[in-house]
């Protein structure tokens, strides 16, 4: 549980804002952007594995976020970014001598049993949950992507004793949490807009609980290999908390209401 | 079980030499190769996929074995053979309306149990087995390369319908299934040779079970999905054929001795 020396990628993004904030305090925190932030940042494209790789150099840990983050995206954003881009920051950890690697998968990895299950997945009583050993079936390219990650931090983490963590990541929206509370709970008589409460709610994952989950993966030490869901206590949820729970001590903060 | 248009991509290796002349008197048979062969042959890289749509079209079924196969081989050769290619596949039957793919996979996506486990799983009474439901662990980047072309193969298969099955596929070696029966029968009391041959045994695909597993799964049409191991039946094969038997119907013929 000791400070570490970490380095986030995808620093700029939604995520990776939130999350650096929140690791400022607990760690030695270095940052590596595609392009310039407000803050100082190792500024390269992570498709290009020589650029990046002096950014490795002394760290004891990565976050890895840096990706397309558009569940729509297509095959040639997809490939450089979340593919290529996902190897060369294993094979970057790798070579810097780094200990572990927080990877952020999705939800969209096993994305196609939501999107069958629905809208009945949705309902509070209804009792579907998937865990981390249901085969996956990716709905996108994204998750497609996302998937191949993992498989790859399996690798490395088997052949090259990486500590890798992979957190399939629910919803994380650009809006305060007390907000996105807030709205959840406004009164509506609205059907398609219970509609797509409903599915937000199950699938939120909040800031506040976002950044706790990957602090909790940043200390979980001992774990050499893990695949665990990222959502907050939903009364809606329908993916399984008990690994990262078990594993990481994760416990969310936050729940959408029923 | 009707007679199909089936192109055989990697047309010109060991596999699809052995595939392309057990397949010629049930179906007609299309061959796309890398080079030129000495048969009419779409000559085209996988890695192009403008180049190789054509001859997608007007295709009942794909088997696709056009690969990188050497388990030690780079990124930079894994990439666009294995990873770019296999996706290419599969977009180009989708835009051909192809409606069935059987995709040449590996054994090697779950690699890391059989070198965590050797030598004592080739034991002829080990009773370790492995199914397509262990969670992958890929022994190097071929194999990483080779879960990805399942990863993508599911998600053409559940969102656009495409019929999918996977072969991992064990140890095809370029010698007369005939002369390695007699190898792994001879005496001998060289322990280096004995360990080489328990392995080899293990492991052993013989070149008819192997054309018949591949015609077994053309033949499959009702199947929409499956992953199933490809092996002789050895007496020191530690993968399940449980699946291929089921679903496919496939009786291997040979099988290594003890």
């Amino acid at each position: 549980m000791g400070r570490k020396r970490v380095l986030i990628t995808g620093a700029g993004g939604l995520i990776g804002t939130i999350v650096r904030r929140r690791l400022a305090d607990r760690h030695e925190v270095r940052l590596l952007t595609h392009e310039p932030i407000d803050e100082p940042s190792h500024v390269a494209d992570i498709a290009d594995l020589d650029a990046i790789v002096p950014a490795f150099v002394g760290v004891d840990a990565v976050v890895h976020l840096a990706a397309v983050p558009d569940v729509e995206a297509a095959w040639e954003d997809v490939l450089p970014a979340n593919i290529v881009g996902v190897r060369n920051v294993f094979e970057a950890a790798h070579r810097g001598g780094v200990g572990q690697v927080v990877f952020a998968s999705s939800n969209h990895v096993i994305g196609m049993y939501e999107r069958e299950a629905a809208p009945e997945i949705y309902d509070a009583d209804d009792r579907r949950e998937y865990d981390e050993r249901v085969e996956p079936r990716p709905d996108s390219l994204y998750g497609v992507s996302k998937g191949f990650g993992e498989l790859i931090g399996r690798y490395y983490a088997d052949r090259f004793g990486l500590h890798v963590i992979c957190l399939r990541i629910g919803s994380v929206v650009d809006r305060p949490d007390a907000d996105v509370m807030h709205d959840l709970a406004r009164p509506t008589d609205d059907p398609a807009e219970l509609e797509h409460r409903r599915r937000t709610g199950a699938i939120w994952l909040s800031h506040r609980d976002c950044a706790e989950l990957v602090a909790r993966a940043l200390d979980a030490d001992e774990v050499r290999w893990a695949v665990v869901y990222g959502v907050s206590d939903n009364a809606r949820r329908f993916w399984d908390l008990s690994a990262a729970r078990e594993l990481l001590g994760y416990r969310p903060q936050d729940g959408a209401p029923v």
